[in-house]
């Protein structure tokens, strides 16, 4: 089964909202086994809703559309729907039932605005919406499925996993689909594929190899299509060691492992703490972390210290260090290191300060400077860095840089 | 002129990555004047390509493609692009040059694999890429200009900026485009509409009103295209001063504020300052606050007391209220608040604390409980949620309730 998702909004195309949907769903389909061939956005018109229609028909047997579904004037997925099937709205009278009692309960005024949510079209399924008053529909035209979805997420979300996915896989037959991916460090993405060349070769049909480069490492990822479960994952696995062989003078990791997972896998398989100090990465690094699960095995947390008051008064950074050198130094990180691994007693600890930018407040250095500074147990090692602009830039290259220094220092005490 | 944006790899087709470039380039093609008409997503597939391009040569006249430009196998954009406009790849000394210039600075061993980064499509005009081996391209065909892009995003995003805007604005002629946002608190869509009525059916052919409702804010955007900048421009102010008076009774505010946007803005300017301590939360709502650019004038940093000991040591939490009543209580929150509020010496200070989930720690409550405390100058007000579940989900919500919490009490002692 072949799949396309169309996201509807405005919005998306100009780039006041970053469409998040489309993955979301996407990873789930994946994971049923649906092939998904592409994904489109386009604007709350029925022009381009019907060119997107016609244009997904004709390439997919699964069309998933999201958005356009309030009672506002902006919103005509429905109507175009209707039109696009030959089908009338018709009034669904426990839809209508369930929105005035959602109405009812947060103590809002019921208009004739919401009763239009509660005319659906007479020959899809209705999908009921726990989350919100748009219900999903499920049209089954010409031999292929059209779900129609709300783009709020979180409603999205609730009628993907309690109403779409169940009938799926009630359908059933798909193929398996895998993938696996290898982090490589340190080798460049041609150097790898000079490596690989007789390993590519030779590779099965149903199974490709892709080349996911980013600063300072190379994700591999082997994905296959296939019927049989056993015999795919068999042979995924069987090329991955094959890959471990081939990269094993470099450092290669098995797994989608981010430095992040990688320090919380070795963190906690060890009973090892870690603590951070954070200023011009601004509780990014920790953010980063507390968004995986289980991470209050291993991380402690840290500082927010945005200010030079906070680097003083809760790090101990001395006043006269701060005087002499200004906030962006060598020697600030250090103390700043120091003091949080004091304070929390932890085994590891990051400190970053820098000028993110645009501008800069007091400091000998320019925008884009950062010092990173790394505690181990038993050293700790400062260095500086240029990363430009702009300012979402320099904060995101500290953040990897920081959890990579860290990383290495991990794998150098291995 | 009208614009199609075409992602290539099967890593977005999956759901491994979330493809931030089609908001970056939409953004920029909105501010320029360019109408994006859709962005689609396909495989790294010769097949999915030409497919893709087939469709976007129908519906747009600027079609912008990214990715698939590496040196190794699974990448195939170029070949497709010359295939499909019958060209041929020749040697660009020039280059060649580059990209062994680069190696050398880098200490890289060059091979063959990267030769063939400098085999490029004879008709095509090549834009140099500064920050990579893999070099623009720029087709005209058939009246129509397709522009072949690298997918890494700094690398687009580098040769966007340096090589294909100018070239746009120089071809020039596009209609102006503008939007402005204003934001609704506690008006549910509907309720809007109804007020909106009169003022929906009297807006001139060019402006388009949309509703993008997310939990207890409404987002109402005004969008137009015209020839005439300035008209355009004056049209929007007018009918926003109108949105303005018609929700005169509610709160409503100009811009595409966020709330903390909005704290920004008021603290910066009555010379406030806040501090966070953050437990369930864990850094995200100091990150997105140190996301923007000046927030040092009010915000001061936090404390991301992730385990129970830096509840205590660093915010002075009493150990007798952690286990009278558990890290997860009104009790805790409250001594977090004051705590963070009494070392930063800030005006304003918020704490969380709760159960993220999936599992939970010696506390009495269920996971996805949150309690969420302000401090103002002469107040404590603690409450106590229930966000569910996923992780990310209490995350999120415990983060924009808190920041809603705080601008409310903003807004009541204005």
């Amino acid at each position: 089964m072949k799949a396309s998702i169309i996201t509807i909004g405005d919005e998306i195309l100009i780039g006041q909202v970053l469409d998040t949907n489309s993955q979301w769903v996407a990873n789930k389909l994946h994971v049923l086994g649906v092939e998904l061939v592409e994904t489109v956005s386009i604007s709350d018109t029925k022009e381009a809703i019907v060119n997107g229609l016609d244009h997904a028909m004709s390439i997919a047997d699964l069309i998933i559309v999201t958005g356009g579904l309030g009672p506002t004037k902006d919103d005509v997925t429905k109507y175009t729907l209707v039109d696009y099937f030959n089908d009338e709205l018709i009034l669904y009278p426990e839809v209508l039932e369930d929105i005035k009692e959602r109405f009812k309960k947060r103590g809002i005024h019921f208009s004739d605005l919401n009763k239009s949510q509660a005319m659906l079209p007479k020959k899809a399924t209705i999908l009921p919406n726990k989350l919100g008053t748009a219900a999903g529909m499920w049209f089954e035209e010409q031999g292929k499925i059209i779900i129609s979805l709300p783009g709020v997420p979180f409603e999205m979300k609730g009628l993907i996993d309690a109403e779409v996915l169940p009938r799926l896989k009630q359908i059933g037959g798909f193929p398996s689909q895998a993938y696996q991916t290898y982090v490589l460090y340190g080798v460049g993405e041609s150097n790898a594929a000079e490596k690989l060349e007789v390993f590519e070769n030779n590779l099965p049909d149903f199974i490709k190899l892709a080349y996911l480069p980013s600063p300072g490492r190379l994700r591999l990822r082997l994905t296959g299509t296939y019927q049989d479960k056993l015999l795919l994952e068999n042979a995924i696995q069987q090329l991955g060691k094959e890959l471990m062989i081939i990269f094993k003078e470099e450092s290669i990791i098995e797994g989608d492992l981010s430095y992040v997972d990688f320090i919380q896998q070795y963190l906690t398989t060890h009973h090892q703490t870690l603590a951070l100090a954070e200023s011009c990465t601004g509780g990014k690094m920790a953010s980063d972390i507390t968004e995986k699960s289980g991470v209050s095995k291993f991380f402690l947390g840290g500082v927010v210290a945005y200010n030079a008051l906070l680097k003083q008064n809760i790090l101990g950074v001395s006043k006269n260090t701060i005087d002499t050198h200004t906030v962006v130094s060598k020697e600030v990180a250090k103390e700043m290191v120091l003091g949080i691994q004091k304070i929390t007693g932890a085994d590891y600890a990051i400190a970053t300060t820098g000028n993110a930018g645009p501008t800069t407040d007091n400091t000998n250095e320019e925008v884009g400077i950062v010092f990173i500074a790394i505690a181990t147990q038993n050293q700790v090692i400062v260095e500086r860095f240029n990363f430009g602009q702009p300012r979402e830039k320099v904060i995101e290259q500290a953040k990897n840089k920081a959890f990579e220094m860290l990383s290495k220092e991990i794998l150098k005490n291995q």
